[in-house]
Parts: structure tokens; sequence; C-alpha cells
């Protein structure tokens, strides 16, 4: 036995973590054990807090702390704009750039029938229901640019253009800074297809 | 503000391991996030056992459960060969090879003046004490083969040998399957130096 049980067990738990290999975890273990006690302390009660506290916004379905996100509960931000995304992680992505001031709508994923994933198993129907409420005029698909993220988006155009929304897409092209000579074909193409009068 | 507050501490938590950036903090909290109560509860109960449970062994100082470590505790390791590494990974990492049958002892760094630390700030007393105690014979010096762990290797040999111990150091070389072609200078210089008659 090369570690003893109670050590095989962090490094089982810590390996389960994404993108956490066995290099990593024995990193992270013997770091935990050379530590002070409080080290340990702290992070097991922050992944317990975060589990107790935290929940979906009933409204968004991005993570929040109270009742509803600090988003949605903000009365500053724009309720006529909605940014429609695939995780959490794209709403703090958009947030990051302080250009967007609408409300959000967390999708839960995409569509991608090789995984068996289609529209009942995201948050479309929550979607229809929030914009059919209301105040919403404009709709922006944010989904990744990838094919599952780009038949999303074709998919909910086609829902949410006869409720007489305007349905909008984020603009792909070439990366700010990015060198023509570097950019993939498709990159590249859409970027021309996509061009601007200056 | 980006996060709610217990998911902005687990990160801060999380970015605090060595080898988790922000970006790797994200993944794991929302993978936490995603995840059942209890992937949260079974890391947040290996961490806090592999604290209360684990300790030094007094003998090695490798981690141990037990009053001593397995290598330590088990009467069939020989006990006239003792292997000095560095960090309790190094003992991982010899035992994987299932080549050595003695036992070990554990350093807790390398001698570096740059970084302050010095035979004293290592189990080198202990060491000492552990070999004039008795039944040694050899000491296989493993620290690693940068310019910190030689220098430990050669101060090691000379506290050592005038107590008529039998020192020797692991060898350096091309790795099993290197191309002589990518070696650096100074290890293809060594593995010429140390070679063996066939």
């Amino acid at each position: 036995m090369l570690y003893a049980p109670p050590i095989a067990r962090l490094l089982e738990e810590l390996e389960r973590l994404p993108g956490i290999g066995p290099k990593s975890a024995q990193r992270i273990a013997y770091y935990i054990l050379r530590s002070d006690e409080e080290v340990a302390g702290r992070l097991a009660a922050s992944l317990l807090e975060v589990k107790s506290a935290i929940h979906f916004c009933p409204r968004c379905f991005d993570f929040a702390e109270a009742e509803l996100c600090e988003v949605c509960a903000d009365p500053e931000r724009d309720t006529t704009l909605l940014c429609v995304v695939e995780e959490p992680r794209d709403v703090v992505a958009i947030e990051r750039t302080g250009e967007f001031r609408g409300l959000y709508h967390v999708l839960g994923g995409v569509i991608s029938p090789m995984d068996g994933i289609g529209p009942e198993q995201l948050r479309v129907r929550e979607l229809l229901d929030r914009v059919s409420g209301g105040s919403v005029t404009e709709v922006v698909v944010a989904t990744n640019t990838t094919v599952e993220g780009e038949t999303t988006a074709l998919y909910l155009a086609r829902m949410l253009k006869p409720l007489g929304l305007k349905v909008t897409r984020i603009a792909s092209g070439l990366p700010v800074g990015g060198d023509l000579e570097y950019a993939d074909e498709v990159t590249l193409g859409r970027a021309l297809e996509a061009r601007r009068e200056l």
C-alpha cells in the first residue's frame, strides 16, 4: 500500500474533480498535510457552505445566494434585454466585460442529439414562459460558437421570432489583437461575411 | 460582484492550492455546485480526516497513520539499508518501483542557502542519531539531481562516511527509452562517465 488510508481517500476524492489527475491530487494532498489545520478546515467549510447556501435562481437559473440572483434582483438592469447562455460560467464571462446591462437566462447546456440532450433537458420551456410574460423585446443568444451552440441558437431563434421578439446572436470574427495569418478559415470567413462599414 | 459570497470564498480557498489558478478554481467550484451534496461532503470529510489522522512517523518522518509508518512498522524490511529522500512524495515514487526493500529517512527538504535552509532546518540531526544507533550499514542518498539535491548529498556523505557507513548515490544517466539525441549535455556526460561493462 503506497498511501495510508486517509491519504488514499483524500486522493480519491481530489481525483474526482475536473482537471485533477493523480499528480495534481498528490501535490494538493501533500500541501494540505504540510499546512496548518486551518487550511484544510477553511476549505472543508467553504465546500459545505457553498452547497448549503447556493441554489439556482428561479428566474434565470444562474447560481444565487438570496432568493433571486444578484442580477435578477438588481432594479438597475435593463429588463427588455435578455441574454441566453449555456452555463453560469458564461454569465461571469459576460459580466466581466461590463458591456451588458440586461438580464440572463442560463439554459444549463446545449442541444446535442449525440448526448441525448434536446430542448426538454434544457431551460427552454422556462425561457419561453419568461419572454411571453412581458417586458423582454430582444433576446441575445450567447451560446458558444460550436456546432451545438449554433444549432441551439438557430432552434431558439425559430421558437422566439414568432413571438414578435428581436433575436440576435453574438458576433463571430477575429479575436481582438488576433493575426489574420493565424486565424482558421471558418473564423476568417465569418469575419469577412460580417464586415462592417467604417 | 461577479460571484455570490459563498462561491467567492470557495474560489479563494481553491486558488490557495498548488497548481490551481482562477480558471481551474472556477471549474472545480462549478463542478461542486452542480454535483450531489455528497461530493462536497465526502471531499470536506476527507480533508478534515487527513489532518486529524495523519502525523509524521517519529522514525523516518514520512506521513503515518499508526504510531509508526507502514514501512518502519514492517518487520520484513531490510534495516541495514537506509534511503534518504527530500519529501514524502519521493518515498511513494521509490516504493512504486518495487526495487527497494530497506527503510527511508525523509529530510523535509534540501540544503539551500538561497532560501535560508541549512542542515538545522532539515532532519539531519535525526538521521545521524538514527544511523549511529545501530543496524544501518549503507545509506542511499536519493535527493533530487538538482544543484541543491547534489549539495545535500555531498554534505550527507561528508557527515556519514566518518561513521564507517557506506554512502551511495542513485545513478544519473539517460532515462530508459530515452533518445541520445534529445538528452541534455550534462545528463549525457554523466551517462558516459558512469558507463558500465557489459
